[in-house]
């Protein structure tokens, strides 16, 4: 899949629902589907999923529908989650350990290998069997190991400085938990996660039936 | 803002992003935005900003732009971040804690009242000066606290449970961070947080740029 036609982002950011939808109904024995069937089930237009994945080549057969455990599995590869790939986490908090311990990780195919904290009582702690380095353990690491993501939940004022490093040190993705939008002098991916969005958006809808 | 015309869910789902944009600029004492420079900064079109703000009736002024704290202020008002949403938490396991020590719950304007938990040895315990109690306590405490959103982080075998719980006892909306798109009985919102999409979106970033 390297290096093909840019896809839009609003497509791409619909493919893990795909997936998780698709991923359920294999857990439930689901063979085939028809695209109004997964459109009902989504709540996104027929036409909407056949554009989404025409954007990769399309798989559904006219009268037949999607095969589910072909699509999932095609969605799958198109995400990288094939991959297995190796994603180590900074900052051993609580948001670390909830990550850390977080079933769909390794579920949806990423290989936790290493945990990381500038705190030396947590060295050589394990959370969920996984190994927590101190900080200064990190570029060793990174030359030896290779990791491809790393998952940050640091303290906003040291997240920048922890990203420029790994940049360098050669990471390949980001995933930012820190509260802000994080931007390198690396071109590398950075998908920021601003968890209170989505709690603003419940707010709305909370504040929009109600009368105070 | 009760009871108006339905705003698309597409333009609701902005108003977060709009909001944190808005407050970085205020903290930086920005006094005035034109929509280009916001559009700019925040990477959507000047007319998209302008048509999302006419579903609330605009805010801007031609050749002046929009007043940054005239704004932010509309938009929260719009979010119901200016209500105090008294706000529970159920279950005190790592993600629970990371969330009750997340500084934006009550920047953004919520206030968290009780962390509930089945294990009875946490009963009693605090976390960033919130107390613990016991499941068994819960329907006493809706009753006289009237907490208006459940954030749950529960396991997802119990999360439904709870959840029609909660929904009996008049909760008024539900964040929820179980893996599962959560369905009760209670037309009540719910905001089902599905944090491996963005992990995905990250992953396929990583993938397309790769040649393995």
């Amino acid at each position: 899949m390297q290096n093909e036609k840019q896809v839009p982002i609003a497509v791409v950011k619909r493919l893990p629902r795909y997936f998780r939808y698709l991923g359920e109904m294999l857990r439930n024995n689901v063979e085939r589907i028809s695209s109004s069937d997964l459109s009902e089930k989504m709540n996104v237009t027929a036409s909407q999923i056949r554009q989404d994945l025409n954007n990769f080549g399309g798989f559904g057969q006219q009268g037949y529908g999607y095969n589910v455990e072909h699509l999932y599995n095609e969605i799958g590869k198109i995400l990288g989650v094939d991959k297995g790939f190796k994603t180590i986490i900074i900052g051993a908090g609580n948001l670390g350990h909830a990550i850390a311990n977080y079933s769909n990780l390794q579920k949806r195919g990423f290989t936790l290998i290493g945990i990381f904290d500038v705190d030396k009582s947590k060295t050589g702690q394990k959370i969920n069997d996984i190994s927590v380095f101190h900080m200064s353990e990190l570029e060793q690491f990174m030359n030896n190991e290779k990791p491809d993501i790393a998952i940050l939940t640091l303290p906003k004022d040291e997240v920048t400085e922890v990203a420029e490093t790994l940049g360098r040190l050669g990471i390949k993705g980001i995933w930012n938990f820190s509260y802000s939008d994080l931007k390198i002098s690396y071109d590398i991916p950075i998908e920021n996660v601003h968890l209170s969005d989505s709690l603003m958006t419940l707010s709305y809808r909370i504040n929009i039936n109600t009368t105070f």
